[in-house]
């Protein structure tokens, strides 16, 4: 039996990266697309969102391209940020604080170099209930053995220390990409919770090699740890929601270089992508087609999240996504600005606003 | 106190893709500029090299272009491969016989499904004393786990079953990229040796993620491998010489498109690459500098080579190897081909023909 079609209340995206200027005017129309109305935006600009009025600002730009969907603000970890900025992020309604270890991503060169500094920051965080959303991977060293493959492997003591230190700090482990990174959010109470992006639930380190519209960080790395995350995404129960982490980069800085930059765009696919990764791993044999609910699309493609958040959607708004012949379609092009999308050309699931 | 200079013979190069038309016109001329004078020649062309006629017309024509190299051939191990061509091709002083798997790398589509079928052409090849010579990758396979990380570690069984279904025959496992492969050429018998390249020295997985001019079959592997491959060289006593697997890929097949062909150009700098890696595995720490003897040296950049494939260098032709302050230059322009160096721009040693 075809799996779907399925009418879901509006998708929320827990992990979005907008950018600014030309690029964000290209990609904020595309959110919807995707069958979201609810994204939560990454501070990594240049240079990055580190206050308050920062972010208001930013809200304000990303609100002038497209009113219709509501934007989560966020603030990125770094020495300016004190617990009194924290207090004050609050009272302006800014959901979280990203933390990004220096130097691993796109735009982290002012990321932290210890969690213990920042402990006064997240002993405020847990009193205003900010939400500390982390990317999980630990700088590479040869010296030490740590690449880009078990980067987030070697994270995660660093998550179950700060989970036990702030037992009440709400911990979004973000783009998890491995069956060890499941298995520690599992491992942690009901403040923890894990993001999963849509390509992951795709790709393996053979999919990005030599591929640079599948390279991102962290990484894909095997399929066994690509079969844990899609046996996380059935098995949520709420532990685990989308957060696509769809991460726009011109054309020329993915396939015009030597080296190219990190990052797999998602956006106008959020939902459709969900459902044809879900799919795929039906055919092959990893989950079965029983395991993907009603119940379980609803939770995992917006109401776990907005219940983690504590974000409720007073639109009304619903989709339907259904299995058509549409294909992820060319490329997005913007003022001086033009984007591939992650499977180009390929079959996917369809939106639709009802 | 600093290493070198040092005087050796001329160094051989037992692992090359020189190609064909404008962009073997191209590469061809750079061999001697790495101090080689002896080629050993990879048969993936398209078509592939599968018979004596192809392999001395393929080597009149580089010959043509640079005759003041000895290019040693070899046949691409393919089902229109017999004993009988086995034997024709040991008249015609042709090398060896090289085996891809199907489809793990450049133009590997002809390639070996299944080694059994060719035992009675590996006998005759162990009756003749044709070498052969092994990718040693298997395919990927994401319901077995296979991928291009462990595809190297799990064709090591195939290499065992061969040395002891063969022990006369003797094989190259080449361009070896893991401590499982160092430790599986060691563990057979003198019949079996392995090659190493100079990008493997250098790379490990973080280096080629996103660096399309470091990407390579099989790939960098983790700090670890590469320790075990540099103390694979210095312990080599024999059992591991230099075969670069200098690949060129016109610019626009690494850069140009999403997909980026493997295969790292080392070609005008194997001596010098060679000596900058173990330089710098010694400013890690990783060997002694006492490791680096001429002894040494003379053996893994040619001598070692020569003896496993019984081929004497009388040209008496010798070089110098130095640190000054080259850096590798730009990149190698040929009729319609363009072709970006291993590490351009950045510096390395000096080969002098004296």
């Amino acid at each position: 039996m075809p799996l779907g079609p399925f009418e879901l209340p509006a998708a929320a995206d827990f992990h979005v990266h907008l950018r600014d200027g030309p690029m964000s005017a290209a990609v904020v129309p595309t959110i919807r697309r995707g069958g979201v109305n609810i994204a939560y935006v990454m501070p990594n600009l240049v240079p990055p969102v580190t206050s308050v009025s920062q972010a208001m600002e930013y809200k304000a730009r990303l609100e002038a391209v497209d009113p219709s969907v509501a934007y989560l603000m966020t603030l990125y970890l770094h020495e300016s940020i004190t617990p009194e900025v924290v207090r004050e992020a609050k009272m302006a309604s800014i959901s979280g604080i990203k933390s990004y270890p220096a130097g691993v991503t796109t735009n982290s060169s002012s990321g932290v170099l210890s969690y213990e500094p920042f402990y006064p920051v997240f002993a405020a965080m847990e009193e205003c209930g900010l939400v500390l959303n982390l990317h999980g991977e630990i700088p590479s060293d040869q010296k030490q053995g740590i690449t880009i493959l078990n980067a987030e492997s070697k994270f995660l003591p660093t998550l179950k220390l700060l989970h036990s230190k702030f037992p009440r700090l709400r911990i979004v482990l973000e783009h998890c990409s491995t069956k060890d990174a499941v298995e520690a959010v599992r491992a942690c109470g009901d403040t923890v919770v894990g993001t999963l992006t849509c390509h992951h639930l795709f790709l393996t380190v053979d999919d990005w090699a030599g591929e640079v519209f599948s390279f991102c960080k962290p990484v894909a790395k095997t399929p066994e740890d690509r079969t844990a995350l899609l046996h996380a995404l059935v098995a949520s129960k709420g532990k685990f929601f989308l957060g696509t982490d769809s991460a726009p980069h011109d054309i020329s800085a993915k396939k015009g270089k030597g080296k190219t930059a990190a990052g797999v765009f998602t956006q106008p696919y959020a939902c459709q992508l969900t459902m044809t990764a879900l799919e795929e791993a039906i055919e092959r044999g990893e989950i079965k087609e029983s395991d993907v609910t009603q119940e379980l699309l609803e939770g995992f493609l917006g109401g776990y999240g907005r219940r983690f958040y504590g974000v409720e959607d007073r639109s009304g708004q619903r989709i339907r996504l259904s299995k058509g012949q549409e294909v992820v379609s060319g490329n997005i092009v913007g003022e001086g600005v033009e984007v591939v999308p992650f499977r180009s050309g390929q079959q996917t699931w369809t939106v639709e606003w009802i």
